[in-house]
């Protein structure tokens, strides 16, 4: 009985079923993902069926099957099938017959699939290639690729076929820049290093979630449109429904676009009489030219002088002036005075005074505010986020950071390891000024002094050189924080941080909030703030106030960290800077 | 041995230690959730000694402390201490030693905890009651009220106390109402009601990127400004940064404000002076007069006319019109186009046309893009979506729900329940039409016919009385759905789709995208919109298309069918309609 029974067990365990692959519920095909990004790497299921969609990435051909198994079995009749490997439809020349072998990628991971098929399994006039979308059913079969053995799918069904034009197709060019594809936003997804910052970025928004979660803090939405002055006005986008510029030019242009619309209708009558072909290709010059011409128009509408005359603020549709917001922190403060453990992430917005340098112009931010809190609560608090988020990259991006230590920056993923198990250095203001000002291996361009913020090259020096590892900075000069950062007995400076980490300066700053009235009162009278726009603010502190604290972190700085992307236009899918609004 | 081990397992059973409290990292304090949210409701940790904070919502006296267990323990000095119970501060009379009660809550669940605490415990000069702040340290109690046995605290140390200004506090009158709140938005995150909304809709947030996660999307984030004509001009806001309406006034108001920064210096001097009290009264009342002047000058600009003349839309930030995005889903199917599974959670900003009733100009909206993906495949998605969500609210929102159950709505906790089980109706519009106009036991104002849009009416006899539960309706006409969904066959509908919910009428909507890219051009004409405008779009059908399909879900409609609130502007924090834009 006993070994009867060892030998069932044994023999369960080697029939069990591979694992199985995760079907994707919403869609007719599984996710690469679901075959790739198994620990077995998809070797495990080999021999199983499945449809797989995704855009070409490159096309190789081979003169002759050698292979048995190659794909030569044919096709069986299905519901699903839209195109199908149907050679009765062209003679097919057997010097011809050739294997191709595509590589195609769904964005779901980094890892390609390679597809092996019959050149005459195409659609008619079409060649599978770059850029293409497909959408096609087969077996997966192992294949070695040096010494590595992989998975590929043999193709059996061509489902679907994406046509594209090569021409125009921006990433079909061998050697597609980051900066090129900032003109191609729309494409770019498709180029791996924007699909790995992508999935990059997504891991760290659930992340951050699953942080604050596990706190049991509460995710609340912050106002994206205010009229509380959350920035200098300067720095504000205001927000208006007065400037009606979408028919003032200086043209009748209605009148252009009306008359293209005629001669559409005529195009449409020639076509029908089918007979005057002369007056047909005419009408369609004519067309042209006055489609032309509206386009000329409306190009130059967009740059036109348009004149608006008295802006009556009470007719705007709030009825006065309102701004994008440039920070969540004031409006969080309110919530956390009632709910005393709450965060969020959005977009902030700052229209960046300086003209050089491209700045981002909307930006998305975690933002936390506990109430009951000082500063050193939210300082392990922000550091123990930015050690979570490390971990969690590198438990869940693996392959992603991969790609970016081979492709973007060496040494991403020893920064993120670095970063997990050490406790950050914290230093005051004043400290970090006496490190800064006994360096004598290198010079600064500009000198660390008591009450002006430490410049890109300083904040570079401590965290990729001294600490090499992100160091918090706190107790700064009053005058260079906000008016609501806790003042110290000192008079001199304020319960404020930063933690600069390597390679973006930067990447949080926070604050116990001022909770007394007089104080808050006093310093909103000195830095001039219109008080009576701050009596909401102060009433936090007349009712009910507490010991709060909070802190920001830059969302894109975040992602630029981990991957080693330079340019925080390549950390966001679509990138606003001062003149730049593309799509 | 075998009766000895067993009698260990007992014993351990027995003498394990009550599961302990999960204190809060990043405070010194636990929350009241660790306490009143587990499942024993805290009666398992009785006993043990705790930090809590939170706003006092209630408080009562007893003449005397006839409890054996009454607050008469000496606190202990400790470092954390900052307001100790100190009766020697002041002489008690004996027979003012009466017993508070004071019930507070931190927002952290919606369940209250009862403090008790001497009256003499108490900082010199201030009573604590409604609206303060509070901090203390105490021991957990049993207790019982009425048959229920609960968790109470008795305090040892008052850590601290935050005033309240109750003549002014909005949440001390006993009929604080939701409407009532709206003018008190900073405040309101402390009213029981808005407390709970925003906890359900945090839980909602999340919830939401458990069910995208598990599907293995991508979460993006999509942008706020954007020049695509994402909705119709009317409904856009325009972004600028020409309209610098800050110092424009009609007077001078800097040299007012500069009179008042001299007077405050003036009757500075005067208080070192020490001994002109009358004429430091006379400067305060002369302050106060400047202040109010220039309050009332700041107001008055605010609606003032300014004059802006002509503006340069080439010499405004971004160098072009730009907007507030309308919705991101022309954005979102970029990175379907590369990424293939993808959703975004983000604000959307509608200028609401018509002048009546009060739609929100700012509101969240879950979005999704599918590639591979046919109406279908997205209804179902949807339909999950929104069952994954009401299942999810169930499981971990219960006290919120049956909160919302006994004061805003009684039906919330069984319609979120009939949701779950239940595959949602589907019909066609046209099936929709033939319900609405068999319809005998009711008139409808406006009658349902072809090609117009389902009234509110129309909706709600829909889901609240034939289906009672969400229903799916879908096949549009094509000249009620976007340009983008996907025409049929008979040229006549589209394949888009609503689901029509309970209580909130259209809660998302959805279609297939039109791949086809003749099809789209010719759909972009016919509309009238500006094709150089989408030539970006119509890439996406240029360069590998694929069947796509997607569809949003109002974040806003989600809370309020949850709750049963019926005014959206309380499902948000801070809420933006016309008109009304507050802090």
């Amino acid at each position: 009985m006993e070994s009867g029974r060892r030998a069932a067990a044994g023999r369960n365990q080697m029939l069990l079923p591979p694992p199985p692959i995760q079907r994707f519920k919403y869609s007719k095909r599984v996710m690469l993902k679901s075959i790739l990004d198994r620990e077995d790497e998809g070797l495990a299921i080999v021999g199983q069926r499945v449809a797989v969609g995704g855009w070409v990435n490159s096309r190789k051909e081979r003169a002759e099957a050698d292979d048995a198994s190659s794909p030569t079995r044919p096709a069986q009749a299905d519901d699903e099938v839209l195109v199908q490997y149907v050679p009765f439809l062209r003679p097919i020349s057997k010097d011809k017959h050739t294997i191709v072998y595509l590589l195609i990628n769904d964005g779901s991971c980094i890892t390609n699939l390679q597809l092996v098929m019959d050149s005459s399994m195409s659609v008619p006039g079409q060649v599978v290639t770059v850029g293409n979308s497909i959408l096609v059913e087969g077996v997966l079969r192992g294949t070695w690729t040096g010494t590595k053995r992989v998975v590929e799918l043999i193709v059996e069904k061509l489902l679907h076929v994406g046509a594209v034009d090569l021409k125009t197709y921006p990433l079909a060019k061998p050697q597609t820049s980051l900066p090129f594809l900032r003109d191609h936003l729309h494409l770019r997804p498709r180029f791996i290093t924007i699909g790995s910052v992508a999935r990059i970025r997504s891991s760290l928004t659930c992340a951050c979630h699953a942080f604050f979660n596990d706190l049991g803090m509460i995710h609340v939405h912050m106002p994206i449109i205010t009229s509380v002055a959350t920035g200098s006005q300067s720095q504000r986008f205001q927000v208006t429904t007065l400037l009606d510029t979408s028919d003032q030019g200086h043209v009748d242009l209605e009148a252009f676009k009306a008359a293209v619309q005629e001669k559409r209708s005529r195009i449409k009558e020639l076509r029908r009489g089918r007979n005057n072909k002369e007056a047909l290709t005419a009408a369609k010059e004519d067309l042209e030219k006055s489609k032309e011409l509206v386009r000329v128009l409306e190009e130059r509408q967009k740059t036109a002088t348009v004149y608006v005359g008295d802006v009556k603020l009470s007719e705007d549709f709030f009825g006065r002036a309102v701004y994008l917001s440039t920070s969540a922190g004031l409006h969080l403060e309110s919530y956390a005075c009632g709910l005393s453990g709450v965060y969020t992430i959005g977009p902030v917005f700052r229209a960046d005074e300086s003209q050089s340098g491209k700045k981002l112009a909307e930006m998305w931010m975690v933002e936390v505010e506990l109430a009951f809190a000082e500063l050193e609560d939210v300082m392990n608090c922000a550091e123990d986020l930015l050690r979570s988020l490390c971990y969690s990259l590198l438990a869940t991006a693996g392959n992603d950071l991969k790609f970016a230590a081979t492709n973007i920056d060496g040494d991403c993923i020893k920064r993120l390891q670095s970063i997990t198990p050490r406790p950050f250095d914290r230093i005051t203001y004043s400290n970090a000024l006496r490190i800064l000002n006994q360096v004598k291996d290198r010079s600064f361009l500009t000198q660390a002094v008591w009450g002006a913020d430490l410049s890109e090259e300083h904040e570079s020096y401590l965290a990729d050189d001294y600490f090499e590892n992100p160091v918090i900075v706190y107790e700064f000069p009053q005058e260079i924080k906000p008016f609501y950062a806790r003042g110290n007995a000192n008079g001199i400076t304020v319960s404020a941080f930063e933690i600069i980490a390597p390679k973006v300066g930067v990447l949080a700053r926070g604050s116990q909030k001022e909770e007394r009235l007089d104080v808050i009162r006093k310093r909103i009278e000195e830095v001039g703030l219109p008080e009576e726009q701050f009596d909401w603010y102060m009433d936090l502190r007349k009712h009910g106030s507490v010991k709060r604290s909070g802190f920001s972190l830059e969302f894109e700085k975040m992602v630029m960290m981990a991957t080693g992307i330079t340019d925080a236009e390549d950390a966001i899918p679509f990138p606003r800077a001062r003149g730049d609004a593309k799509l």
